[in-house]
């Protein structure tokens, strides 16, 4: 089983202790943040990243650059408070679950009169059963999710959808640990993940700890492994599900999925609820974040292309729902054509 | 148009001159092979590469190498320079041009009597006639091909199929620079080839240099970018073809080929003749060469995976004839189901 805290309380106090994920394989580093710039700057940076993740990070964030106004006048704090809530929910665009985080934040700040303190001790209980819930999140999604890994298997994942990206044991790597905790044999697949490399650096790293066996490829191997029967089934993360089943994740995951259908492989995303956008009819709508092009052409400070070469930096790509098998959830497994009513407890669902 | 000669005679002597490829684009430096185990090494290391070039390079390398030995009896130089081209042969396992150079060496060595200086003159003007020829097939397939590319096309490549891998204008990027030289306008979109890069370090830096538009993604954007409309057609290079049409290249292409039939694009490959190998009756019989572990989990020295992960990494892939619109070769272009009867002066073909 894994042994990853990604986000925590800090132990003095109420910052927001991280794991720098910027820094693995090679390092491991936790961080405390303590003020909105460091918060925004580890969700950019991906010091801190997975959308459930960003989101439960985004929210005791919050806590932590609040209590720096406590001595404000009462209006002024709640302004600085909401303030602060929307510097934290436009640090990165794509995934839905830091908006709703700090969304959920300012709704317990709305429904909280008292003090400074009085506010600061809601937020932090609404963070905390965040945390929480969370964590039991992964665990539901890991329950639902675990009868589709047979014993044996050899599952491809992309990016990193395992304790890192959450706050508890992943969504896509939760019913492969419960698998295996439940005594089944899985070997996990998993492409590097260019341009930020979280399959190999994080991926691997976290399984690698669990004792899960795990080969690294290059994203461009996927399909030759498929075609050479090396794959078994696809099981990925979301940072946003359309209304229509239409999935936006990491780049790299689009391309899988055509590659899955042509193979004749099971293609499954696993997700929290809160990551079901009913705001968006179809993945069309969805910004994708445009990052850095030193991203592509130089990593890790190596100069790889010419200086005056364009690039395209897409964060995330978007999946249509006709290749995505099924969308395993806290709530449930939900087969196309998709239908979330049933997951009627969603806070955004009803939208 | 190009400005590149990625292999030719050392202006002081039999030395072979080729651009050391794994600097650029950051260095631009010109080595000189004077002997069997630095042309080896350039050719396992991809100081040169690409198939064309390295079958060249293999045929002027002899040369250099045996020209050491002129002193030794005839016999004895004789078996040396057969020795040679056998080591020379092997450096590196999947391009057919390679075996398909050393052996026409081979042949002249055996048509050929007189003493040592007669035979490293037969060589020499065997492979000054390869180096020869080998220009004239790029302009062909540039001629052959030309037709494919329309004004204002916006052409995906992968790895380095250019100026770079040949010892002329290349292989998949000669219609490119005939469209260009007249008159059309063509973008370049090219996937970055990971585990080697050579699609942002070399044929963004050739392309550059010829001043044509080139656009840098990873290779997991490809997909993307076909559904975003943004790719008129594919043309990659081969390393080696079988008889039925599989074609053998950089590891990458066949997953590019399952995304263009997903997309409904064209799929082109271009390729000299002799890169058709009539021995492989389809292309589970090619070997492909597995590569360093290093290649993936430390590039530029960077550690991006744990050290315990398994890693899969093999230098090529093979896309089944089906998913091929056409390929392009200086004796015609061939549509499936593919019969090369036609290009019926191939050295190999009637093996």
């Amino acid at each position: 089983m894994h042994n990853v805290e990604a986000v925590r309380w800090s132990p003095e106090g109420l910052g927001v202790r991280i794991i720098d994920q910027r820094l693995l394989p090679a390092d491991y580093c936790e961080r405390d943040l303590w003020d909105v710039d460091t918060v925004c700057e580890a969700i950019r940076s991906l010091a801190v990243r997975g959308a459930p993740a960003i989101g439960i990070c985004g929210a005791m964030g919050l806590v932590a650059s609040a209590s720096a106004f406590r001595s404000e006048p009462i209006d002024l704090f709640r302004r600085q408070v909401r303030e602060l809530g929307l510097r934290i929910r436009g640090a990165r665009p794509t995934a839905v679950n830091l908006p709703w985080a700090i969304d959920r934040m300012l709704d317990r700040l709305d429904a909280t009169s008292g003090n400074a303190q009085a506010i600061i001790d809601a937020l932090h209980d609404e963070a905390s059963a965040m945390l929480a819930e969370d964590r039991a999140m992964c665990r539901s999604i890991a329950e639902q999710g675990v009868s589709l890994i047979a014993d044996g298997a050899r599952v491809l994942t992309h990016c990193n959808a395992g304790a890192l990206a959450t706050t508890g044991m992943g969504t896509a790597l939760a019913p492969i640990y419960l698998a295996v905790e439940r005594g089944k044999k899985v070997e996990v697949l998993v492409g590097e993940t260019r341009p930020l490399l979280q399959g190999s650096r994080l991926t691997a790293w976290e399984l690698t700890r669990a004792d899960i066996p795990v080969m690294v490829l290059t994203d461009s191997m996927v399909a030759s492994l498929m075609r050479a029967g090396g794959i078994d089934l696809c099981l990925v993360g979301a940072d946003r599900i359309a209304a229509n089943g239409d999935v936006a994740n990491k780049i790299g995951t689009y391309g899988i999925a055509v590659h899955a259908r042509h193979h004749g492989l099971p293609f499954y995303v696993a997700a929290p609820a809160s990551t079901l956008d009913a705001r968006s009819a179809s993945g069309d709508v969805i910004e994708i974040e445009q990052r850095s092009r030193d991203e592509v052409v130089r990593p890790f400070g190596a100069v790889v292309a010419p200086t005056e070469v364009g690039v395209w930096n897409p964060a995330f790509d978007v999946t249509p729902a006709d290749l995505v098998t099924a969308i395993i959830t806290d709530r449930g497994v939900f087969r196309g054509p998709f239908d979330f009513s049933g997951a009627e407890r969603l806070p955004d669902w009803r939208g």
